[in-house]
């Protein structure tokens, strides 16, 4: 027996909120980048390094409780900010060697 | 000459920021998983495939559309959402198994 019409309202329903979660979710990665842009200009400009474990200790730490007390899995928000951190990283790099050679030019 | 001292308000300012908006996208990410959660019971219940390439491609061009007008890297957006979808399929299939096992026992 075929249920998938019964079934195709809810679902529909639902993937509705995970558009909307996610368009949420874009809108603040875009902030997140513009702080993190202006970050990886200061690192840059001042030499310090593009990655800061010991402040990326402290975030896992915080995601993943804030994580627990939300019904999530830790994991996954420990993934989630390691995905950014390397996406951020590659952005910091990349602003690093644009100055290099801006400066030795 | 060392300007850090100089910086170090502006880069803790910022780091402020990315500390709230990292608790604002977990917090939209827990409510994310609570739908696909549903999702995925729906799925395993209806037997639906996990993945669904033709949602996900409408997904993934809505996605670089609000990122670029959020002037944020269409391609982040891309990865960001990949990212995720990765991470429900392991959730859904692991449901799937389940169900199966709850079924033959």
């Amino acid at each position: 027996m075929d249920q998938t019409p019964a079934i195709l309202p809810e679902l529909q329903n639902l993937r509705n909120s995970i558009d909307n979660i996610d368009a949420a979710i874009i809108h603040m990665l875009a902030e997140r980048f513009r702080c993190t842009q202006r970050v990886g200009v200061l690192k840059a400009e001042h030499d310090l390094p593009p990655a800061d474990p010991a402040r990326e200790k402290r975030q896992v730490a915080r995601l993943r409780e804030l994580a627990a007390s939300a019904q999530l899995d830790p994991d996954f928000a420990e993934k989630y900010l390691a995905f950014v951190v390397r996406e951020v990283i590659r952005y910091h790099e990349a602003t690093a060697r644009e100055l290099a050679e801006k400066t030795a030019g």
